[in-house]
């Protein structure tokens, strides 16, 4: 099983993670010491394939918060709880509560709160603790790339990914269907993930889906696990996102359809800062379930990615704020929108056509008419084409999409204020030169880097 | 497999997690809202069980220079390399090099640094990625009673304890012993996890004991875990410490009795600020290791148990000041040295007889004459006997010690400046009254609760 240049110097089961997380990833830190920026490197690479809110205005306010906060009292310096301070569990629970779970029905008890290094650390810990080695978790696509190492690589939890049509409805019988897949396989499922808002179409499941895939998981004993890190990412004027946590105790436990009992075993909330906080440098991440046995055996995996009591001290002042949460929350969605539609419209003046988002980082694009043959090698060759003008993004594929030829585009690295696209530029227009976008307002993306991003794939899709 | 109180709402492999880290752990627990303090609860619990240096004095001076580390970029709010910072990585390197890893003939490579969330942290990621499930990792007994957890929890590997007995010599054959031993029960032997300092004992191995241990795993392609963690609180006037990573390349690469290859193939230094730096709240340990397979297979697990990007910044700030770490040190030193005059005095004033220290929080004592029988379970009476007067010990059998009876014991929590022991206290006058420790350069454990500790000890042993 070794491969013949480790020589036995690591283990069998670490050969397969020598390549990193992601399949994309050794392209992106190949280019990280080449990245565009528009005046000292005009022909870098632009890497739109990291999902990470990078708005520098947004970002300075959270530090500045930061440096605010009292100093600690020195018992920071201990040894405290490793599934997080009780303070920062409170607060945690406080600010779900008043933003994206704020249904009556919804009872915190933040003893029930667990933070780790990060929500890929709640994965990897609620992967290994809901499920046996060789198990099966069920994962609607596209989905987020990443889950592939949260749930495998050290868990090793095996993903039955599954379409789910949500205007076809029968969502329980899509379920079984899925189940019924893997069960020929030899997988035996135990969850059920689910990334609302979606990561990488940017957009919501309805209640009625939402209902009925709780009311599925719980009724057959399968975790129902809530990803819901984009919650306060929603951008799309009009449209509110309602936690499955309020769907699940307002309209199932609360109307007799579940017991409180099932609610509380197989229902888990994942939530952290690095997207609606513009910190995923802070590694926060959370976990909230009334599952008792989980939380006594997480005692014991907490100590190896616990964080520091110092960070969570601050983290906690901030999101105790409530003005100041609020209006992070409501600017970080002014900017998000303006980038969406900045975004957008271009890719729109380019002829390619995307799903529509109301939340998130990103949108998903369907490059399918430039590939030159409808397949994974097709898609991978156009990704290619893009990665030799240095365009990095997402390939569909990685996303498991059930058609090749969808890319997810993120935010571009951002080093300065942003602007917005202008509507003169047409898709002819943009063969000769950069669409450049100009607005104080469009902080999240560099506006030039957009611009040069859409002007690469203009000359890219034209040729 | 699942216990019936679980009914499939964890996994298998969850279940014998739920007890929590560490055997002794609930009681320490359940101690917390009843701690001892000399005036508002003296008849409150004297947990001294967990090994945390928790000198307040020098906490607050750790903390109030982090206060004067400058602001970060807003790039800490970004992803970075989920192993640590570059900038981190080269002050834990620089640090080790000027403090106890300083021969000329170590070359630290920076990137070959890996900072995680803690020290158990950096031992799970090594269990996982040098040893298959089911392998083994030798073990000098007594050991540090996490270790249990730590490479077993989710790692999956067998601890193979043996006894070194450094005074009988050929410690290879004593290494020899332990595999054959290991082999007849079905475990192959991976790895060789040396805690030195030692914990409990607070000794050094000698560097021959170093040596013949590092040509031995070298040459049997045994990974060496050079665990370091109490490098700098070496408290003994005139004794100094010499890492394995000097014995390697000084005494063994240095002079061809091992190649360059094997050395950077199999061995591992672990280290980290819990212990020397008063910070087991902030989380960082680190591993350095010149393992290029490990580094790569180590990408895919980091992104699981990263430290904030905030946090390291200002730790590398404090790390980077030579004359601050330099007094630190020193400081330190000479605090651990009265702590632990302080509590040897009292207990050989008590006729209880103890391994000397020379290092480290603890001591490891020998309560053996006033067990009932000599068996785990005289031990475990003895102990609850203890916790019966409100005073918490490690067990001795928790850190796998060869014969029942022995108990680590910690300093205990401290709340204000401390004393030093008064030497006219004589062991039969402790019956009567509480030995009152005064001393204003004393500020480890609180002056009050090491004088009720050692008078509840007193009446214990005495009954």
């Amino acid at each position: 099983m070794d491969s013949p240049d480790t020589d036995g110097i690591i283990a069998k089961r670490a050969g397969p993670l020598r390549s990193g997380p992601l399949s994309y990833i050794g392209a992106f830190i190949a280019a990280l010491p080449d990245l565009y920026a528009a005046d000292k490197n005009p022909t870098g690479f632009i890497a739109a394939v990291v999902a990470e809110n990078k708005c520098e205005r947004l970002q300075q306010r959270f530090l500045q918060r930061m440096a605010e906060v009292p100093l600690p009292d020195v018992a920071v310096m201990n040894y405290g709880s490793m599934t997080g301070s009780p303070a920062l569990k409170r607060a945690l629970c406080n600010l779900l509560k008043r933003t994206f779970v704020d249904s009556p029905s919804v009872r915190f008890k933040s003893d029930n709160m667990a933070v780790l290094s990060g929500c890929t650390a709640c994965i990897d810990a609620l992967a290994f603790l809901l499920a046996d080695e060789g198990e099966g978790v069920l994962l609607p696509t596209p989905t987020y790339a990443a889950f592939d190492n949260d749930l495998g690589a050290r868990a090793h939890l095996r993903i039955v990914d599954f379409e789910l049509d949500e205007d076809r409805g029968d969502i329980e019988g899509q379920l079984d269907g899925a189940v019924e897949a893997a069960r020929a396989r030899g997988v035996v499922v135990r969850g059920l993930l689910i990334t609302n808002p979606c990561n990488p179409r940017g957009t919501l499941y309805s209640d009625d889906t939402i209902r009925s895939m709780l009311r599925w998981s719980l009724d057959n004993k399968v975790h129902y696990i809530a990803d819901e890190i984009y919650a306060l990412s929603v951008h799309a004027d009009g449209v509110t996102f309602r936690s499955a946590m309020s769907v699940l105790y307002e309209d199932l436990v609360g109307r007799g359809e579940v017991s409180a009992e099932a609610a509380a075993s197989f229902f888990h909330l994942l939530y952290g800062l690095s997207k609606d906080w513009c910190a995923s440098g802070l590694r926060i991440g959370c976990l909230y379930s009334d599952n008792a046995p989980l939380h006594e055996a997480l005692s014991s995996l907490a100590p190896m990615a616990s964080v520091s009591n110092y960070q969570q001290h601050l983290v906690a002042g901030i999101l105790n704020d409530e003005a100041f949460t609020a209006a992070f929350v409501a600017d970080n969605r002014a900017m998000l929108r303006e980038s969406y539609v900045a975004l957008s419209d271009g890719l729109a003046r380019l002829g390619v056509e995307y799903v529509e988002a109301v939340a998130g980082l990103f949108l998903f694009a369907d490059l399918r008419p430039w590939m030159d043959e409808q397949s994974i090698e097709g898609e991978d060759r156009l990704w290619r084409s893009m990665l030799d003008l240095k365009v990095i993004l997402t390939p569909g594929t990685a996303c498991k999409a059930k058609q090749p030829g969808w890319f997810r585009i993120c935010a571009c690295c951002p080093r300065r204020p942003c602007a917005r696209a202008s509507h003169a530029q047409t898709r002819r227009s943009l063969s000769q030169r950069v669409a450049l976008i100009r607005s104080p307002g469009f902080a999240w993306v560099e506006p030039a880097a957009v611009a040069e991003l859409l002007h690469r794939l203009g000359r890219l899709l034209r040729s």
